[in-house]
């Protein structure tokens, strides 16, 4: 029989009336003759009210006791809903990460899956229950908890759906889809059908965040289908899969706008071997999380570095950055109210124009021109840096131009 | 090293203030130079809480699924204990029922214990940490969860600290220790500094409900000194210890009072062989739990059966025999409003008259005579069922009559 992976997310699973609601989607699929593993995420705000409660307690709480509390937030979504689901009359079990033998390495609230026994799901299926499975928690070697961050939950549903083998992995979401864009700022924005692994994995890093991009990567690397679609809809959704050669007919597939970007210029660098190596040691040893990197070189003797970063690493890279320049030479510069435009699309790769195509149509944007501050691309994406406030503009015009939208009725 | 297993109660651990006063507690007796094992159990109310959540979803949850709901509040629990003995600058780890190794039979929401693993703990006790177990939880063949039903806490904590050959398991509570009555009922009620296992068991399983019966029960069995102490107050507690010589002194150690009793009376039963089988068998089938059993022969043909029980109990009995005696011959009659008095002691084996001497208190109780409904006793225990408003006249009668108070000042 075919398996089917269906994760549902917090807001899912809220309260007991969703957690039936979920249970009879479930229900429904096993009923329509698969087996089903559904992975839930702690009910609502709970993980929130974990974190809150440990930092009543410690102002830096211990990585593993972190995972060992946040963990518990799941092993009550799953017996709910394996209660909701034997209350339809559906034989059901719940596992906890531990249980269902998704093992970790020991980095606890970050840790990376290294294996998942399959053995003990398959065991349960065969009898006919649907296995209800904690998201975002496995075990380390030692049999202590631990959590997986961020995204955690798509992370471990798409691998377990890779684990077992699964024809697909449903996500579900509170939106139809992976749209061309933002709804919210591009009235427009049209429902794909189908995107890439590579390009929702760029949409995804860019905050268009639908499926985390862990989730995707793994999809990617195993090949697992992945179906973004409505919770309480029935339509079908957006299937994310391998590349196909038909995608390239179009240049772009989305458009996708990041705010609250900031970024940190080094001006007058010296232009030497092992400059860059030295300033982006010092920030990972601070650990602070950059995005883009821009160099520029602006004489024989000089270069400019541009990164951006978010709010509080932001702070740090100043001060760390700050007594190095001292000594090397060069200046900081920061600047916030920033966001980051993107065009992604597998199409770009075989068709010429597109970024000149997209900086025209800001230039031409409705309602004034719109300055472009940075630019990044990559093999499928053009990003632009530019102030927060042009960033809804500079969406629809991109989107516009690239014919994006559902045509005008 | 000698080991010292401490057990606090839900309302110790119902804030981030209150987990941090446990924890402390507990790095005190480690810095005195004891290896410590914490456990606790769920927060305050989360527990209720949880019901709650699994009724709105299901009038009668599957049970493994709510152990494995109601284990994830202990988990709560031990973390955040954790993370305060780490605070406070000491190693701690915390550990789940299944990582400590309890494993229990798998009779979900009512497991019994079947062995403890006690490498894992004693290794990291080896290390310097104190070790924070979860309470009222354990693991069964399968790897699920399942929890030990009331008193489980208790029951763990004693388990643990036979199972670690630990010098003492000091229940924390509300209550300075073990008293002489009811301090809320007998003003002049005195804190006793030892009591035996069979006398706190007898205690207990009559409401007096300081340490969970089962503990107690383990306690004795396995040898394990009980210490139920303050969780606020420094001062030493009560020590539940193996009956000694100097014990036998005092006549009565203790008077309990329990309210809400009810009493079945089943009156012209046919008198012959088998019918105490036949309808205990009944009531056992559908699981109604009953007290004291009481048989009176009234003529050579008929006797009477008398028990007690609670609330819903004494309603399903009703049900389960009446029919029964419509059969067999016999009328069936339900009392409420009645509360049993029992006066407790190890002495009351080799003192003769305890029994004449406890009746006569009644008799001539302050107040006016105290009427007496029914009589059980047991090796060290005499029981009078009386009127519920008789109650605390009785227990202040029983207990000035033995002089167990505090002398008065």
């Amino acid at each position: 029989m075919s398996i089917v992976v269906q994760k549902f997310g917090g807001t899912s699973v809220a309260d007991a009336q969703k957690i039936r609601r979920c249970a009879q989607r479930a229900f429904d699929a096993r009923q329509a003759g698969q087996d089903v593993v559904v992975v839930v995420p702690a009910m609502g705000k709970t993980t929130d009210g974990l974190i809150d409660l440990a930092h009543e307690i410690s102002a830096s709480p211990p990585r593993r006791e972190m995972d060992q509390l946040l963990a518990a937030g799941e092993q009550v979504s799953i017996a709910l809903t394996a209660m909701a689901l034997q209350e339809l009359g559906q034989e059901a079990v719940s596992l906890t990460g531990a249980q269902c033998g998704l093992q970790t390495d020991a980095r606890f609230t970050r840790a990376r899956i290294r294996s998942i026994n399959r053995d003990r799901i398959e065991q349960h299926l065969s009898c006919g229950k649907i296995v209800v499975v904690a998201g975002f928690q496995g075990v380390d070697e030692e049999g202590s908890v631990t959590t997986l961050g961020r995204g955690g939950s798509d992370t471990s549903a798409v691998a377990l759906a890779a684990a077992l083998e699964a024809e697909v992995c449903e996500i579900y979401t509170d939106v139809p889809g992976v749209l061309t864009a933002d709804p919210r700022i591009v009235p427009r924005a049209r429902k794909l059908d189908q995107i890439s692994y590579e390009e929702m994995f760029e949409l995804a890093a860019l905050g268009a965040s639908v499926v985390a991009p862990r989730a995707i990567f793994l999809g990617m690397k195993f090949n697992v289908p992945i179906h973004v679609r409505h919770a309480m809809l029935p339509d079908t959704g957006t299937m994310i899969v391998p590349e196909t050669l038909d995608m390239e007919q179009n240049e772009i597939t989305g458009v996708s706008l990041k705010n609250g970007v900031g970024r940190v210029t080094l001006q007058g660098l010296p232009n030497r071997p092992g400059v860059q190596a030295d300033i982006f040691d010092a920030l990972a040893d601070a650990q602070v999380l950059i995005d883009d990197i821009i160099q520029n070189r602006t004489s024989k003797d000089h270069m400019n570095i541009t990164f951006t970063a978010d709010g509080q690493d932001l702070t740090d890279a100043r001060e760390v950055l700050g007594e190095m320049l001292k000594a090397m030479g060069g200046e900081i510069r920061v600047d916030t109210g920033l966001c980051r435009v993107s065009a992604v699309g597998v199409g770009m790769r075989t068709q010429s124009g597109v970024a000149a195509r997209m900086f025209r149509s800001l230039a031409d944007a409705e309602g004034g021109p719109i300055n472009i501050e940075n630019i990044t691309t990559s093999e499928i994406k053009i990003a632009c840096i530019l102030p927060e406030a042009d960033g809804p503009r500079a969406v629809n015009a991109v989107h516009d131009a690239f014919e994006l939208g559902a045509p005008a009725s």
